[in-house]
């Protein structure tokens, strides 16, 4: 297109030149080679089944099920299409109040009851995706940094830096005290960026955490609060796995530290809330996101903002109806923190039969994998990709890696599992298992062929022979009578995930 | 909120606290008189009238009779819940492929079907509002400018600026030749800009012209794209109102002279569209904006960018199935272009029978009206706020002057026609006839008691009797049996109108 020798590039913006956007990440890689062969039960069972999407899928026949009693909530139906036009036509960057109303009680709800949320400083955004880009548009100049304790959500790096410059310098966590999150480590890195003559605007939270499924004990968010109104910067919670919790700990919103803490150790026009339907609700379709600060100037400008990405009025008002449903939103949250409970036991207990822990963690929906006693060099990143390599084209799982995730220590993988039904969960299971036990074969061959120098040298041999066992042992797992067809999600998303 | 004497302004980014929202327009300041008493036929008759807003609500009818017919192409019915699952998770930001065919399809028929467009090519937006952004992130960046011919739509000044940095420099049209727009007005602007050592990157129009109603005519097209080519600056066309045209000329897309022009002419990678939905099929709530671009580079950098802004899928799945029925849509077009002809027919023959020409136009849902005889001064822009200021309290119609369109003439008025009912365009015809009539009486008043001098500088007094003059004409009105309700926008966005 366009004449011959035009150089396109040149004449394009420095966002759109600069590759920012983060899409060259391993964790998209992985998407994108799900998308080339995506497994289907009965369809593509060779394919590659997606461990790398945070969906809930677990609790939508609750959904389908209050959809089909309350055609009225809805403008598509005989009961409900008399409110088209106007609905059709709203366009109030405000929201639908009764939307508003339902979301804030929602977010109450889905933190327990423990605390209550004011319709008012409710602000809608496009999904988490464009609320955790408005906040950084309100709250930092291009170069201003924000602090993000790592690992951390591979898409921060497009939602938060592409188009507002704002600057990420992660805090890092590590295995040795299970990654848990100090408020020193938070001072030294605001100290560290100080010294780089950065300017530290805030500090960002996934809480409960993604990637690690972790929640924040009460005691260090109270530290986390006082530490950035002492040194008068932004603490920007996303809580968007708020109700995708299913131990007993009770999570802890930033909303309750707030009310707790003394009012001479908290500015809260400093505190602002992240949240969003797409995992609490398993509906990222719908592009919800929320955007709940304390501070009046924030609120009015993040308002103003949302008129580059509103929800579509058609899903506020089907949500308002059904979000203002006392009986189905209390069902579904004790619903959801059970399945998902089930479902996190199921998978971590097929893990350990393959000898593989994961980080303890009691929410969102995905583990935090341990394999280093799998890396070629336990110290090397290189040798995470490699095994990631293995896991994605010949275990035939997209899985996410650790590096994807800005972690500083190699051999831990993301990966999800709520995204699928129960048939397709125990075909990945499997798939671990019978590489684990490939794997452990095969040290024991090369520790007996080593000894007896007999094929030394030959991996490509040794390779194909893998492959060959790996090929078998999936025809039997599709020959077990694994035939009925899963729900799978069919996309790859590359926004939030 | 927050600690005594904290200063939330001075911790908020440069964009949070540079009031370059342009909400401070009386623009806006029109809608937010019209929000605190909005005109009702039996609840509120006395109220003001939203003229301000550029809805269509004239064929909302047929969408509803559509979605009667079709309850599977809802995730909401019984009919089509077993969809829910799949489209409730969909959060592909290339969107769903039916719903990229339909837009592409319905941008063709919106256009006469005389040029077709590629779904490859159609990236979903958060409106117009977002899509225009977007073009801006993708082209430009802080401090290169964009030449727009003026008058132009008042919220570019936040939709484009904002949170790019993009500035714009106005290529002023003016009524000594109807507002035309020619490539030496362009070129000048053009040449000005280089000489303030500004870098030029791109020319933004809206065809049809929102605020003025008129169309682009092929050779001018034509120009414009050798224009933009031989300099190497980018051509985006805001089309929206591409379908809202009523009059017998055919509308012409740039996708038509793209095709027209010699191949040597124009470089296509500098050629990109912005469509909506929002006025050519009256969905804003919907917040469906397409980015169409012919160059690879925009269209792969917009398409991560839309993460931002996505289309809710629930809307997408509706709109694929209501466009992409042929029969549907080519009824719902013809339809659509004559009720809006038959309502501007008459609404402008009413204003004629005022004595209030419009410019002559033939898309759009608004007239642009020239009251430059009723100025106190025919050349200042105080004079035009001072009439504008009585229309909206005193006739309490919510207009918007020209000057907050960038209009270099005062007495200029953008007038919407096609959001409200026969029943309340009658009260507002009926509401502006009177008061020029009162206005014209007055004069004869004036001129009276100046050559008696008795009631000279008794201005209150008179201000008075106008007053309750205006009260009894509206008394009136209302006992002429114009008692059912009618549909009015009950919401005053603060977004694109």
């Amino acid at each position: 297109m366009g004449l011959p020798g035009s150089n396109s590039g040149a004449i394009l913006s420095k966002i759109a030149t600069n590759n920012q956007h983060g899409e060259n990440s391993e964790y998209f890689e992985g998407w994108k080679a799900y998308d080339k062969d995506p497994f289907h039960l009965s369809h593509n069972p060779h394919g590659i089944i997606q461990m790398g999407l945070a969906e809930n899928q677990l609790c939508l026949d609750l959904i389908k099920d209050w959809i089909k009693e309350n055609p009225e909530a809805s403008i598509c139906t005989l009961e409900g299409v008399h409110q088209f036009s106007d609905i059709a036509n709203f366009q109030d960057y405000h929201g639908l109040k009764k939307f508003r109303e339902a979301i804030a009680h929602f977010m109450g709800k889905a933190r327990g009851g423990r605390v209550t949320f004011d319709p008012e400083r409710v602000v809608m955004s496009g999904g988490a995706t464009g609320a955790n880009e408005t906040i950084m548009f309100c709250l930092a100049d291009p170069g201003d940094v924000f602090l993000i304790p790592s690992p951390y959500y591979a898409a921060f790096d497009r939602d938060l830096r592409w188009r507002t410059g704002v600057e990420i310098i992660p805090v890092p966590c590590s295995s040795s005290n299970n990654f848990r999150l100090t408020v020193e480590a938070v001072g030294w890195a605001y100290k560290k960026a100080q010294e780089s003559n950065k300017k530290v605007k805030g500090l960002i939270l996934t809480n409960p955490s993604n990637p690690l499924g972790t929640m924040l004990d009460k005691d260090t968010l109270k530290d986390l609060v006082r530490f950035v109104t002492k040194k008068n910067i932004h603490l920007v919670v996303d809580e968007i796995y708020a109700a995708t919790v299913f131990s007993g700990d009770n999570f802890v919103s930033v909303a309750e530290v707030v009310n707790d803490v003394d009012i001479s150790e908290v500015n809260v026009d400093l505190i602002h809330i992240v949240y969003s339907l797409s995992k609490d609700m398993g509906l990222p379709g719908f592009r919800v996101g929320i955007v709940y600060s304390y501070n009046d100037s924030v609120v009015s400008c993040a308002r103003k903002m949302s008129s580059f990405g509103l929800v579509s009025s058609q899903t506020q008002l089907m949500l308002a109806s059904m979000l203002s449903d006392e009986r189905f939103v209390e069902n579904f949250l004790m619903e959801n923190s059970k399945r998902l409970g089930i479902r996190h036991e199921v998978f971590t207990t097929g893990l350990k039969k393959a000898d593989i822990t994961c980080l303890t963690s009691s929410g969102g929906l995905f583990v935090w994998m341990d394999l280093r006693h799998l890396l070629r060099d336990r110290n090397s990143f290189e040798s995470e990709i490699e095994l990631w390599r293995i896991i994605i084209h010949k275990v035939k799982l997209n899985v996410s890696p650790g590096s994807s995730f800005h972690c500083t220590e190699p051999g831990w993988f993301r990966v999800c599992f709520a995204n699928m039904d129960d048939d397709t969960l125990r075909v990945a299971l499997r798939r671990i298992q019978d590489f684990v036990s490939k794997n452990n074969n095969n040290k024991i061959v090369e520790k007996a062929t080593d000894k007896d120098q007999v094929i030394q040298n030959n991996n490509a041999k040794k390779q194909k022979w893998r492959q060959s066992n790996l090929r078998l042992s999936f025809r039997r797992l599709y020959e077990d009578g694994l035939s009925s067809p899963g729900i799978m999600s069919p996309h790859s998303p590359l926004l939030r995930a």
